[in-house]
């Protein structure tokens, strides 16, 4: 039902309207940019640009992470649909203060064509432009063919990692190996209930039957590892746990998760999942990292990466070092997620 | 079909399961007390505290207030219902260092009678205690009777102000003050296109056919001005803030809302209403505050007062003066809200 009831003005102007909603949430924090893009005011000279980006529909993410200490602007495309090249062209140009760009994205087709030809654009303008893909779908592909998976809601706390370490960066190489150190140490896990609608359609983004459990769906009803009976909070998680314990031990790049570890544990809901089922999904997650001798660092949860009423919740793991608690602590503020400075409860 | 496919355990478990959770989220900032409370650890001696609460299933709310700078505890009552009066004496108990107790929670009747019992019992052990009931929502009764309103979104705001509040508070006498100002300042009103599900039956929490919505519509489905044809965004915001501007102006004990007014802006998302949605409300919203002079010195926007998958959403204003302004400024941080301190763009 709800499908068919959504809260909006026209359907094939949802995006534009959005996002001027945003630049008012942010109420003269940022600026909008060009035809869909958003920076921030006061971005100072030298420093090194971080720049995300991807389809609308998913709020707050992408373009919810431009904030203080975190992206330094959003290139935003339709709905659920990649920026065009000249969107992200405009979005470059506002966030480029003479050291260059970093583009942080998720890795789909669509998104990697098209900003690589905005970073064409880009370089055209002599705007230095690198880019670092988020793939941290554990379900997408095998370890292997890690650089092949999508990128999940891993992006909250690699965007968050990665705007602190572009604080200080003094190079656009520097801040490539913060981001690329930020996605190899993060993996997600997500299963889905049922679908999310198109919002200019009202269609169901995907097909599931009722008593069962798309394991590793990604995002926009991707297909996963299969589909399960639908089952308990305590049944699932463990579930999808191991997938995350599994990962990190079949990587050659990264050592296993073990005793001693200390992680942050990201646990999302893709829209309608309420957060008093994330709680109790944490709740079985906390027992079982414990079990492990794993500390929990710090603690994300709520709808954060979204696809409309979808409804489903997934995982993510980040294994800290020293560099990564340090860039961990510094405090951020922005639509989609908000921290003080140091880390819960320390 | 959501509402059937709910990821959790035992549905009767569900709001002990999440409270465990909840404090599992806060990673060692709170405690977790008696049946079914929380408490922030490191409460100071002498502070007066600042205790909160309600019934589960309306997550991140009430519970999820406790934070630094913000409530030092919360009762917490099974789906839906009042926490009983040994919960709200255990949590006053917890929370209380010799100053006493000030209990701040929305207006039910449920709500207040057992609250009230608590601070019986809590009295019976020399824990001094006063009440300030939130009464925000202006659909439910006019201004002449408006300590009989229902607490709905605006809590969001005045738990962060009072919040503030307390920490500088030098008696009980004062943070009673500065909370009844928070709620005098506060109103809101809300709209739903569909209902929740109660997780123990996964039947819906109210009716309200397809092409309606339900106008001033409390947040468990309670009847508020009536039902309205469904309709656009920029069509619905104006009718929600009229009832907001008028109640101001129609209450004796507080100035119309005018030119050079400063305000903080609440878009609240009852559920599965999307963030999509929230912005395209807000920008409307801006464009009326703006037309009317009224400025937007911080904005709320998320789904932080829900009623389970419900669809809906509500607006609450809070009028500033410089004291309001102080408190606000104040940062804090918890699972509900968390902001940096000053305010946005400023």
């Amino acid at each position: 039902m709800s499908e068919l009831k959504k809260l909006i003005n026209d359907p094939l102007k949802v995006a534009d309207e959005l996002v001027e909603g945003l630049v008012d949430a942010y109420n003269g924090e940022c600026v909008h940019v060009g035809q869909r893009s958003l920076a921030l005011k006061n971005i100072p000279d030298g420093k090194v640009a971080l720049l995300v980006g991807g389809g609308c529909g998913h709020e707050p993410i992408y373009h919810g992470l431009v904030g203080k200490n975190l992206a330094d602007g959003a290139a935003c495309g339709d709905i659920f649909a990649a920026p065009p090249p000249g969107i992200v062209l405009e979005a470059t140009q506002a966030v480029d203060k003479g050291k260059g760009v970093l583009y942080l994205y998720g890795n789909y087709a669509g998104d990697v064509m098209n900003f690589d030809i905005g970073a064409e654009l880009a370089e055209d303008e002599d705007i230095d432009v690198r880019t670092v893909l988020i793939c941290d779908d554990v379900a997408s592909a095998p370890p292997t063919e890690k650089q092949n998976r999508r990128g999940v809601a891993g992006l909250v706390p690699i965007v968050k990692l990665v705007g602190a370490a572009s604080q200080t960066a003094c190079s656009l190489d520097e801040l490539e190996i913060s981001a690329k150190k930020a996605c190899l140490m993060t993996r997600s896990i997500g299963v889905s209930m049922s679908p999310g609608s198109i919002p200019a359609t009202g269609k169901p983004t995907f097909d599931i039957d009722a008593d069962k459990i798309g394991l590793g769906m990604g995002i926009h009803g991707e297909p996963g590892v299969g589909e399960i009976p639908m089952t308990t909070t305590d049944e699932l998680v463990p579930q999808m746990l191991d997938y995350l314990f599994k990962d990190f031990e079949a990587d050659e790049d990264v050592a296993a998760l073990g005793e001693g570890d200390e992680v942050i544990l990201f646990v999302n809901s893709l829209g309608a999942t309420t957060m008093m089922e994330l709680l109790i999904a944490l709740r079985k997650a906390k027992q079982i990292l414990s079990e492990r001798g794993i500390k929990i660092y710090d603690v994300i949860v709520g709808p954060l990466v979204t696809c409309q009423e979808m409804t489903g919740i997934s995982f993510s793991i980040t294994k800290l070092d020293d560099e990564l608690k340090q860039h961990w602590n510094m405090a951020c503020q922005s639509i989609c997620y908000t921290k003080l400075e140091g880390a819960q409860g320390a």
